[in-house]
């Protein structure tokens, strides 16, 4: 069937989260240890998603290396990098790629998203985060990382200047006129000067308005510094929240924060993530899920619960509840503040001990995993989307390729039997599949308009 | 003819300078305006420089918008980007970018080049450039660019830690073992706890150290602090010379001063750029320069060559020779010391009009202009190469692709009747296609050894 028009439509994205999701799925039969550094697996694996036209391919990124290298591939190859390269092989699916406010500068970020965008005709997003903790502000000069609101006023004033940059040239400015020898019209090309708290930026960009006008703004924050900031910029956001009430509370913020400030409220697709695992079967899938929950290393598991809540992993009984009266509240968390809410309320109310925790959460990070035949995975999806939870989700499947090679074959068709997902993109651009408009250009200061090149 | 192991072999790269390097590209009839934004271009470029068997695409770059812009396209899209979708397309031909060594972080460029080294399997290569000039400035907080000298002290520093970064994992530090759940060794990834004037940089990078070990480091200043630093890091250098006696004399100073710092001076390869306009026949060739150099708007030229030789664009008179009187010495100059050089000294001896001298220089900023048959310009290569003049040249065809098809189909042939240049590759990466030998590990500072992760 095809979607009825005016209806609301369910947005997937596949996170390209090296060889999956699941912290032993480099281990899996189906896995492959170096997986995470061939442009063949993303290739593959964005090809599968583009074939079962899901919305976009989702590349996190964090600019340092943590402990948990020892047990699994990280974030090892640069997202803009991996993302040209499947652009290459790719004719529809959006591109979005995590990088750093906090450790980049504007005008770079700008140039390197807007090329993105001109290079896959209109497919990229820009997923801006604020990288958390000591060990990459190192990386970077830094002893500390700034506080979490120092570097959320930072972010914001960021993807300022970025959209400021983007639109810098107008739309016609590349003229192209052979005959005349007239490539650009300098007056239709404005410098931004812009002088903020954290930027001073002159412009314009080097780089012609791109197919999307703009590049897909995403943001994942989920403390309240997060919420303002996406309320007030994003255009996706990737989400978390272990129970349909969380879900539901976060996407209410969300909206009714962007409408406050202004906005349409449908100009902000809320993609919660999901980590999924599919197979023919109910049973299939748990004995899929028992047997990578059985390969998730203990050791890594302890320490990243511990790093999440703040406290040491010797202090960490894999079968004992966990030790509350050592673990502070959310506000005191440097980063990933989202994660340890739903963590610790996952844990709380189930009663779960840290093993079993660690096993519910697929050694990830705090995202829900659900495992399911083809109907239990579009039950739950159908559910958070119709009880506005969500707009669609951010699928993380447990192994990749075959982890999102078995969502397309069994899952997709039943979300298309239930007309709620497209059988064939209408679109050509991520604009078009997350129904966004293309923006049209805004003067970033009114005395900044008509300033020539210089 | 196969080559003769042993022999001094020639290296050619193509520099894909958007529609081509003759300003008036693309107005030319197989010149088009819009092929800078398209990645269709880059791709289909590179295909014809990997049928032809050159060892390297080069893309040049520069984070800020000139005027120029009026008359041509320019650096619009950032290189990386652009390389990792040729990679998706290629399997052997070398992969050099540009990246500003003034105007980003060492991690993220060590990062981003170590990235593009993996997912191209070894095709790798960073060209290290300073970035002259105040507009650029402007676009990263500062009102100047710093003073040239301290651009190349942070350059030398850049690529110290960037080397550092791509060395901070051991070769055999990624494990894979799914048995045991060994992903990676902490013991054999370190630290480089770099504090120096510019950077602090702790590492280690989160990416396994690459397939050519380190990514090919070029550089292309010819100013003295440029020789010295390409002396003391460089691999291969992008050089600029318009007589055979400026190349000799350039050649032997990176090639000495390599040695008198201890390094084998066959471990730099040094390419001129060298731009070509190539037929079946000399008239064929001199029909199509003529043509060419009609489409250089004379605005533009006048323009660029007033930027260069630092006056007033007013001060020029087509057809008149320079005005010497307002030209002060190369010292004097902001960056491009050795393009306003050789093009000083190209308007000198021949006593050239600034209409001529545009003419000639084909709307390019001082690469040495040539056009003829196939015998013609092997003739002129062969004898750069054999006089120690060049180990290669950076192409930089008058229109893209069609300039590049043009060479490949008429200079290749003649250049491997000679014994010149191969037949095939002989290798996979581009330190094989250069003669370059994949570097050990080296350990910045002995006491950051068996650091730990942290």
């Amino acid at each position: 069937m095809t979607l009825s028009p005016g209806r609301r439509h369910l947005h997937l994205n596949v996170n390209i989260f090296q060889s999956g999701i699941f912290a032993g799925a480099w281990r899996a039969p189906d896995g492959d240890p170096r997986a995470a550094f061939s442009l063949d697996h993303y290739i593959a694996t964005a090809r599968i998603a583009e074939a079962a036209k899901l919305d976009a391919v989702f590349l996190a990124d964090t600019p340092v290396l943590t402990p948990d290298i020892a047990h699994r591939p990280e974030y090892a190859l640069e997202p803009t990098v991996i993302l040209a390269g499947i652009a290459a092989h790719t004719s529809r699916i959006g591109l979005i790629a995590t990088a750093s406010t906090s450790y980049n500068e504007p005008y770079n970020i700008a140039r390197r998203f807007a090329a993105l965008d001109h290079l896959s005709r209109g497919r990229a997003g820009f997923n801006a985060v604020t990288t958390a903790g000591p060990a990459a502000a190192r990386n970077f000069g830094l002893d500390q990382a700034p506080a979490h609101r120092d570097r959320y006023r930072r972010a914001a004033e960021f993807v300022g200047v970025v959209g400021a940059l983007w639109d810098s040239w107008d739309d016609d400015a590349l003229i192209g006129d052979s005959a005349r020898g007239v490539f650009a019209d300098p007056a239709r090309i404005h410098a931004i000067d812009h002088q903020g708290e954290f930027f001073r930026v002159q412009g314009p960009l080097n780089t012609p308005r791109s197919p999307q006008g703009r590049p897909v703004l995403v943001q994942a924050g989920g403390s309240p510094d997060g919420i303002e900031l996406a309320a007030a910029h994003a255009e996706a956001v990737f989400s978390a929240a272990q129970t349909l009430d969380e879900g539901k509370a976060y996407y209410r913020a969300i909206k009714s924060r962007a409408a406050a400030l202004g906005r349409d409220p449908d100009g902000i697709v809320v993609l919660p993530g999901l980590s999924t695992v599919v197979a023919a079967t109910r049973d299939e899938a748990l004995e899929r899920l028992n047997g990578l929950q059985d390969l998730i290393p203990l050791r890594y598991g302890l320490d990243r619960l511990a790093a999440l809540l703040g406290i040491d992993a010797d202090a960490l009984d894999p079968d004992a509840e966990l030790p509350w009266d050592l673990i502070g509240p959310a506000k005191d968390v440097q980063g990933l503040q989202t994660f340890f809410t739903v963590t610790t309320d996952l844990a709380r109310r189930e009663r779960l001990t840290a093993r079993q925790l660690i096993r519910r959460l697929g050694g990830g990070l705090g995202h829900r995993v659900v495992a399911g035949g083809p109907a239990d995975i579009a039950d739950t999806i159908e559910e958070w989307f119709t009880a506005g939870a969500a707009d669609g989700f951010n699928l993380m499947p447990d192994v990749l390729p075959s982890g999102l090679a078995a969502f397309a074959e069994h899952v997709v068709p039943e979300l298309r039997r239930r007309g709620l997902f497209r059988d064939d993109y209408a679109g050509a651009t991520l604009r078009d599949h997350f129904g966004l408009t293309r923006p049209p250009v805004a003067r970033y200061a009114p005395d900044a308009a008509e300033v020539l090149v210089r």
